[in-house]
């Protein structure tokens, strides 16, 4: 590199950590205000992370930004393409890019709209008040349509919106998957339905806070979770935060009447938390040091949660300790029934809280919403019936209330409408996609969980995914440390063969 | 308010809002750093503090902001000068003056050096190794010296650093003002080292921590501070913080061998926090929205911590409920006993565990080292032997190395020599002065301290004191609230009288 392009490529790292930078100083405000601020002090918060979304965007949208990136680009072409710099370049250029296809207007509009949004759903969903949500939801839903003919010219309308997370991934192609994925699982869900059930009661003893936080703390480490580079702390509603390659924190919520709340809510954000603290030392602060895509980060809180922390292999090894921590309360139980037990199915009204073989269900009904309302096929007055009617057809659940139906989610409230939801279900698909490769690769890994060793798991992970950020697209990543792209076959080949251990034998098929 | 005057007042509350809040962020990224953050966070922190006050500097000194001062002079020039807007005015003025006197290419050198020079001493204090930071005082004593020379052209050099913190005190009043409290200080210590000692063997039992936390807790409730707008967290040392006129924590530091150290500490805090809470609400985000000086904030600590939560009114009340909650250890002590031990007056090393009589002296020695370093009476190498034979000479006791000397205080490795340590006398005289004005005004304060009543006291100091922040210079505020200008004769007969109590009759001369 000449003298001249590396000046240039120093500012442009620069430029950059200034703005990963900011993005932390947002996120340790939102830490903050999710666990300790007191009451009163939100007021002040919402200006001051106002002043910093402000800060940053002026800094997203610079024009000497982009002429810097122009500047570089011949320097960028002339590299391998495999060399971390040119990922940088195309980071770099791809923030810029959609920053300055929204209008500053627009976008201090939306960012106004969606705090006055949220601000209404938090009054109006315990009051199961849809109709003091509808106008905000309506002008979300003209803004995101807005923002998808801002961000592109073709297309689906919905795919500028789902590219924002989940990079690559389009409509045409999720469709069809999710409506193979859907068909299988609702054949999975009716066969349970026909078998007896398992007995989860043990879960909802009285398991006092103090020593929930510690076993899980516990657990966590046991995964590799550093804790000289994070922490856990308590919220309402768990999330990973990063304000640094070296300061990576998780929360939790701990519910005294329901072991597994807290439990896999810090496997969840854990796996999140081992994403990001694995990736490569050398990307620390630049725009590689994040994970690739919404699918990709949730393909790992759900590998450590479900097909490590709910596996039979698992519990073998930790019941006894997680006994030994709560005497009294397990003094009846057996490491198979506790792991039948955190495993049961059963349609319910809650995403967050549903089992493995139904969540996708909530997923695919929401994205189907989605692109109906973007598409113009549904009114967001026919939403709250719309949300009633799908649950009845695919779950075969009705809630009793909106509060449990349209009112549920934050994602509308706190976002565009599009785009929210289908990185969930791409992460559960990725998950056993990773985990399989990873099998085959190391054969012993399943028995090491079974002895409460996941170092090579882990080591294999950080290898193949971690280590390079989002260096990679989801769909280069996933041919890179699977040799495939997308595929629903492990994951659906993961769903049958565990719960026919559960329930008994299972087809795929209705 | 013509259209133009109110467009460019509203530019002023804006820009100086903006300022307010990335001072607020720093803060809470300070305080982050102080109580929760892992041991790997502090490069990256240290990174994104620079960045804030980087973006702080530049707002500080945009010369936008000098024009828009010049331009509002005619308007402000034209108000009564009680006007809050005159205040708001002289005070956004001189931040923008003293911000743009030192260039910044020196701000932002010395700030790179005290950050090194607070990693030295970090480093250097527990190896008692004075060499160490001798080379980084002897920078910070040079440019101490540069940084008056850009705040001042005239006075004596130390003036400018007094003002940053004590706006209006000088060497010139403060010289012999401390001279002749440290002799007053000294004919009492001689005369009570001649009586029987007190016995404080009861603070030295063992005190759980939880217990310890929330009996701390409940003083600081019935003193006023509203943990709808603050909270208290776990330091090493304790501090006041503010992110918002709604939003200020404090923070203790627990010994359970010590039940004086967090219990007073809180106290101490508390003080602080009831001030910067009992600013009038108009005055939010403004530059008004603080202290008025060091001296005065002090005062309101030192107030709550010593004045009222060391005395026998208090006592009286809070020792039954002290018991209640350390039932085995307080078994067999009684109110008189506990009031006596909390104020045992014996001269030590460390300034922030010395009792009321001796901690002036503390500070009476470093102020004069302070003053003779600048005036170059005395070399950086000379000031460990210095430190010990000033205290010698004014306590008779010799610290075994340096890290209970010279090494012991952060002040010098965090900031500029000079200006640092006289806030905390001013203070202790500042609080008797403006105590003697509560009782004059209200005589009933004495009795309700004595039934664990502190509204009315709370409701003068607020009225008198707090609402104002820093509207009023220090001088102003003391004529203000107590009819005169600073006098050390209430705190010299409030300590004659109190002791008087413990140890028999005391005379203030030798």
């Amino acid at each position: 590199m000449d003298t001249k392009s590396q000046a240039k490529w120093n500012e442009l790292l620069e430029r950059t950590r200034e703005l990963y930078d900011l993005t932390a100083i947002s996120a340790l405000m939102g830490w903050d205000q999710s666990t300790y601020m007191p009451p009163k002090g939100g007021a002040a918060r919402g200006r001051q992370l106002a002043l910093v979304e402000r800060l940053a965007h002026e800094r997203r949208t610079d024009p000497a930004l982009g002429r810097l990136l122009d500047e570089l680009q011949p320097f960028v072409d002339s590299l391998p393409l495999d060399d971390d710099r040119v990922a940088i370049h195309r980071e770099a250029r791809s923030g810029y890019e959609r920053a300055v296809r929204i209008p500053a207007s627009f976008a201090s509009a939306f960012a106004e709209h969606v705090s006055e949004s949220f601000m209404a759903w938090i009054e109006a969903r315990p009051a199961n008040n849809f109709a003091a949500v509808q106008p905000y939801l309506q002008k979300t839903l003209d803004m995101s349509r807005q923002m998808s003919h801002y961000l592109a010219d073709s297309g689906h309308i919905a795919d500028p919106l789902i590219d924002i997370a989940d990079q690559g991934f389009t409509v045409d192609e999720l469709r069809p998957l999710f409506a193979r994925l859907g068909t299988a699982l609702a054949a999975l869900v009716k066969q349970i339905g026909d078998r007896p059930q398992v007995d989860n009661s043990v879960l909802h003893r009285h398991y006092p806070k103090a020593s929930q936080l510690a076993y899980g703390e516990q657990v966590a480490r046991a995964f590799g979770y550093d804790f000289q580079r994070g922490r856990q702390d308590e919220t309402h509603h768990p999330f990973m935060t990063k304000f640094d390659h070296d300061d990576v924190r998780i929360t939790t919520r701990v519910d005294e009447y329901d072991l597994g709340n807290a439990l896999f809510g810090t496997m969840h954000e854990t796996g999140h938390a081992l994403y990001e603290l694995g990736i490569d030392p050398a990307y620390a602060a630049t725009v590689l040091d994040a994970g690739a895509s919404s699918g990709v980060h949730e393909s790992q809180s759900r590998l450590w949660e479900n097909i490590v922390g709910r596996s039979a292999a698992f519990w073998q090894h930790y019941y006894p300790s997680l006994q030994a921590a709560f005497p009294t309360q397990l003094a009846d139980g057996s490491s198979e029934g506790f792991y039948h037990a955190v495993n049961r199915v059963a349609p319910s009204l809650i995403r967050t809280e549903a089992d493995e073989v139904t969540y996708n269900l909530h997923v695919i009904i929401r994205f189907g919403l989605e692109l109906d309302l973007l598409e113009g096929k549904l009114a967001i007055a026919e939403l709250p019936e719309a949300w009633h009617a799908r649950y009845d057809e695919a779950l075969g659940v009705h809630a009793p209330s909106d509060v449990d139906g349209v009112l549920q989610d934050v994602h509308w409230y706190g976002g565009p409408i599009g785009g929210s939801f289908q990185g969930y279900t791409l992460g559960n698909i990725m998950a056993a996609q990773f985990y399989a490769a990873a099998l085959t690769a190391q054969p012993a890994i399943e028995q090491a969980i079974g002895r409460g060793e996941f170092g090579t798991l882990h080591t294999w992970l950080r290898e193949n995914i971690y280590r390079h950020g989002a260096k990679y697209t989801p769909g280069d990543l996933l041919v890179r440390a699977t040799g495939q792209p997308l595929t629903i076959d492990p994951y659906l080949a993961y769903l049958r063969t565990k719960y026919s251990g559960i329930y008994g034998p299972l087809t795929l098929e209705g």
